[in-house]
């Protein structure tokens, strides 16, 4: 094999990666937005069966040959190339470890639990859902075992959703927030409440409908590479830059909780959309890790979306689509989008309650890997942690355990990126103001500056660096999350008057 | 290889097959129903990817020895086994002879060609959408000669929709119905029409939503095993028993043409929805034949959904939603839906001029096929033959050549088999009222009896019979055009009081 063809095999091998990829992903999109639900275990036996061929592709002994050719000739390879080498070395070397028929069944699990996730979340039963599970947190278990013997089950999870994240800096993370968030939060709570009722005026289903495809053009999603579906519980995909999907909740009395929806998945697919032409089709053309993807999101929802100047921009827009507002000046308007309060949904939290909710979920998964707490007292040990976390009564499993997608296909580990990515944006946006005037651009609904920034520092490169390098360049130092703490206490301090 | 083997190879070579044929499937589903336009190129790549996938399990060395170990010991067989060998053989046989990029090539360019005529129909610019059916054609003319040297093109295109169908059974066929449907249109024309104004009335579409989810529960259609979705133009797909779609159209001004689009894809729908379950999974889980598929569909849509008895049942809810229907009698209403007159768009046409529809593209793909027509010279050969076979100017292309989906992906040889399938019907109802007070279930929205019927003569058998062995089964006679004849000379000499 010459080099040459070396590389014109990675570049072929990954193209048929993402046509498989492509497909498995097309499959799972289908089955939560439309696909009928006496189909779910035909759809999870295809999905299965498209794993076991990405398994036998990605673990194949010509794509390890080519792969160790393309390793010993590294100083001849290009960056992109030679990360692409790396990173599909690193899943072969895993993925090998993994029996194909554990790793397919464990994939037909999951597309299987999904589904039943999705009915027993709607019909508030836990039972239903719990053995499917069981056999999650159990093969997780397994895996770790067999690809990480020597590591920490939990640690090998989250280094699935972010490269190198371990326990460690998570618990000194978590320490951090704890410590300048909780005493915040119990400032906020003698301050009084601001009055926010009036956002849970109606707003029928058709008028937010509107107000989503106004949103999504507003920050410059292209109709022509994306769209918006329902869903359960909101998420976005993408097949490649020219299609992404973002989905959406719409609840009549609750509008803000689809709208801030949408500015969130519209962040994560506003990420997808710029990803660099030249590394489409390879397996950089994603997201960095879980925790740059969420800085991303959680930027777009809550430093511009949730701020003084983009509220007042859009204030006559949904003054329009809703009477109660119009009866509200935008100042409260801001006031009421941003009140801080304990609840018990997380996709609905403030920013500041918000990492509550995920350092639960947090102490919960650390301890279901470890095997100190069984799926069986995993609600009532839910139920006690948001007691302890965030003084709240959960009134039902539904509003509960029930409440998140994200374990019901395996997603053990990705929540701690949500924190971890509220913190770096509050960092970025320092960075990104000495730039691009950021108020003007909210004030005026001009998007372009922004996303520009955004592609230039963090879009453009996909997975071309680590998590850790690409934040280093980005920010020109490293991660600090008290750059997130003084965001808050600053943020809410005004708001309360503290 | 044990015969038990085998039997278990040719179990799992058909699960393989079907979970890549689910996966195409759902791309081109996901395609027109609701895939960003931008990603179109990309779908064609996966689309195409999984159909060399197919392509090479279906011809593979493998499969060849396996087929032929079976066919050798085809005594051994159950009914179903020997069926799957020999359809299998027969595709095997024929694919071998296309060389695998060329087929992977074609299914490529299917599946942008189908995109490209999406928008070409939206912007009624054919010009955009012709270098498409010039390849498609060529395509198909060179398959044609690779596959069936001998044999005739347009033949070889009718065998893929009817196994075995001619043009000299078609020629034949429509000959009996020109004789007898040219002179009765003349007739009905001189009676003069019937008033049908009312049914153009506006009708929201949320109410002709509601519509077609309470038309889909009333034929018996399940909703947890199947969806309706909108397009540009209305089809069903079914990746299994527990997993069928089907899709519309609504016009605000023409409600009735959503109402027995779906009507019509729900036949289909319901077909798919009862083929036996231990087909489940095999290459026998499908329609016996696209003649077979439209004699249910137009069925439903026509014998069943467009009689008077019908009519009247569904006249209440009809009047609950337009006040235009209301305002006329069950009657009225009747004669409205069934006036006869030639027009220009084939899925909104009467059952009486319909066929003269079928017969305009049966000429235009005959000629292609033979080289005798270029596909530059398509819309102005589709205006001549709607001229001479209706009497009808056609405005432009969107409602001439543009109009219908099947050639975008290929569908040569297809619009017969609507033909067929409508004189099919006409000879099935006469033997199911000996068993079925067919009447009396439509006079009373029960539908029952008429499916359980249907699953019990046609339904349950997917392909397990050849359409001939199938229909002469289900008839007790063989097929006999006059039945059609007959039933249309009734019908609407009763309705114009001829």
């Amino acid at each position: 094999m010459t080099l040459d063809e070396a590389k014109t095999a990675l570049a072929a091998l990954q193209k048929s990666l993402h046509a498989y990829t492509h497909a498995a992903g097309l499959l799972y999109y289908d089955g939560v937005t439309g696909g009928p639900s006496g189909g779910a275990r035909e759809r999870g036996e295809t999905f299965a069966f498209l794993s076991g061929e990405l398994y036998k592709l990605s673990t194949g002994v010509q794509a390890g040959e080519l792969l160790d050719f393309l390793d010993e000739n590294k100083q001849e390879l290009t960056q992109a190339e030679a990360r692409q080498t790396e990173l599909m070395r690193k899943q072969l070397r895993e993925l090998r470890k993994i029996p194909m028929d554990e790793y397919v069944a464990y994939q037909q699990l999951c597309s299987e639990s999904s589904a039943v996730w999705h009915s027993a979340k709607s019909k508030n039963d836990w039972l239903m859902w719990q053995p499917y599970l069981e056999k999650i947190v159990a093969a997780l278990r397994r895996f770790a075992s067999l690809v990480e013997p020597d590591k920490d089950p939990y640690d090998y999870c989250l280094d699935q959703y972010e490269e190198g994240l371990t326990q460690q800096t998570c618990d000194s993370f978590f320490a951090v927030l704890k410590e300048k968030i909780v005493p915040l939060i119990g400032r906020v709570k003698e301050a009084g409440q601001v009055p926010y009722d009036f956002l849970a005026a109606e707003v029928p289903t058709a008028k937010q409908e509107e107000l989503s495809r106004w949103l999504m053009s507003l920050i410059g999603m292209d109709p022509a590479y994306s769209t918006i579906a329902t869903t359960e519980h909101p998420f976005t995909t993408s097949f490649s830059k020219h299609d992404v999907r973002i989905t959406t909740h719409y609840y009549e009395h609750d509008f803000t909780a689809s709208m801030f929806s949408v500015i969130h998945e519209g962040g994560h697919a506003l990420y997808e959309l710029h990803i660099g032409d030249e590394l489409q089709g390879t397996v950089l053309a994603e997201g960095c890790s879980m925790a740059i993807h969420e800085s991303q999101s959680r930027f777009y929802e809550n430093i511009l979306g949730r701020s003084r100047a983009f509220i007042s921009f859009i204030y006559p827009k949904l003054a329009q689509i809703s009477p109660a507002i119009a009866a509200h000046t935008p100042e409260e308007v801001y006031k009421a989008i941003n009140r801080a309060e304990p609840s018990l949904i997380r996709t609905e939290a403030d920013e500041l309650t918000y990492c509550l909710h995920i350092m639960v979920r947090y102490e919960l998964e650390k301890t279901l890997m470890h095997g100190e707490l069984e799926v069986k007292d995993l609600p009532a040990r839910w139920d006690t942690l948001y007691k302890e976390y965030l003084g709240v009564d959960v009134p039902d499993d539904r509003h509960g355990v029930l409440q998140d997608s994200h374990w019901s296909d395996g997603g053990i580990g990705y929540f701690p990126s949500y924190a971890l990515g509220s913190a770096y944006g509050a960092q970025l946006i320092g960075r990104m103001k000495r730039d691009v005037d950021v108020e003007r651009c909210l004030a005026s609904g001009e998007f372009a500056p922004i996303n520009a920034w955004e592609t230039e520092h963090i879009w453009k490169y996909g997975r071309l660096y680590k998590p850790g390098e690409l934040l280093q360049k980005a920010l020109g130092e490293s991660f600090d999350p008290t750059y997130y703490t003084n965001y808050l206490e600053k943020k809410f301090s005004e708001i309360y008057g503290l």
